[in-house]
């Protein structure tokens, strides 16, 4: 027996969502089908008004609401030092650990020939544009530790020479908490070759 | 930084679903952010359109669309047997076995006394009432194998000894395709004394 052609359709939609296959679609259309109207309208208008509440920051690109940039504002410390991530995302990971007090700029992603990123995606010309007017002394690229991330980096290593200011990248080594045995074998030569006087 | 409102609500929103923590949900709104508006719109919508396109059948309770329920039909074959279930979804598992023939009805649920689902909530008047009306001389109790399933089973049998016909339970034991290491102890033992003449 086939599924109804409505519930269909929203297993096809949830499906849509990052690490969610048949089985987990399902599990949730299901619940949804037991879900109160009000709920079902609520979260239709939570979806719905996503492009009309939240929108990028045509400065940095990082994500706004209804109110300025909070990361734009001259008053933010260390105007000088600027940070790189590949998505607005990235930024609420990087503010919550407080270690950070500089600026951002969001590239957008990270160079992936295979899915028809390149190097034009990443809109240099802005970036550049912004370390001009905001007098940046310091650069610092805080992108995934993958091969996508290590292109990206030097690619941008390169073409932030012209500025002649520090560039430096998140350090490489154990996370914090874990244990020997399940370290892969990678970042544990990492981890060695960049140890620290202790 | 906290993450705009409407970002929060919508992240919100979707720890409702089953199985989605906080991160999940996380990664399924900044997804969304990622989405067109036309796809958006399309999932509202769907959304929206649940409880109007998607119906419970008045007889068997199962999920129907906009057509009449598929598992009702007089055509239906081994009329007389009925299938008791806790929810819709147990009926499309079921189905995809083709194993079973007959008719179903849904319970809506498990007796579970801290989840406040008692006797009265399986509408066991119903149930008669179409166990007289269609003639059912078998029926197969397919719930869970949980505590909650074992006292609804229990329960449905003593409720319909009046009818004084063959009730079976689905069968206990090892999954298909289990490695004996990995299957828990009360698995086992189930398995050993319903063990089958080979």
């Amino acid at each position: 027996m086939r599924y109804p052609l409505h519930l269909k359709k929203v297993i096809d939609v949830l499906r849509r969502l990052p690490g969610v296959g048949n089985k987990s679609a399902e599990r949730f259309a299901f619940q949804l089908l037991t879900w109160k109207v009000e709920h079902l309208e609520e979260i239709a208008d939570l979806l719905k008004n996503i492009p009309i509440k939240l929108k990028h920051c045509s400065e940095c690109g990082g994500l706004v609401g209804e109110e300025a940039c909070p990361l734009c504002i001259p008053t933010r410390q260390d105007q000088g030092i600027l940070c790189l991530v590949a998505s607005p995302r990235d930024i609420f990971a990087i503010e919550e650990t407080r270690e950070y007090k500089g600026l951002y700029h969001v590239l957008g992603g990270l160079l992936s020939p295979l899915e028809g990123f390149g190097p034009e995606k990443l809109n240099l010309a802005k970036l550049k544009e912004r370390m001009k007017s905001l007098l940046i002394k310091e650069v610092v690229i805080a992108l995934d530790s993958t091969l996508e991330g290590d292109a990206t980096s030097l690619y941008l290593k390169r073409e932030l020479e012209e500025f002649a200011i520090p560039i430096s990248r998140l350090a490489f080594g154990l996370p914090i908490g874990s244990s020997l045995d399940y370290v892969d074998g990678g970042t544990l030569a990492r981890a060695l070759s960049a140890r620290w006087k202790f």
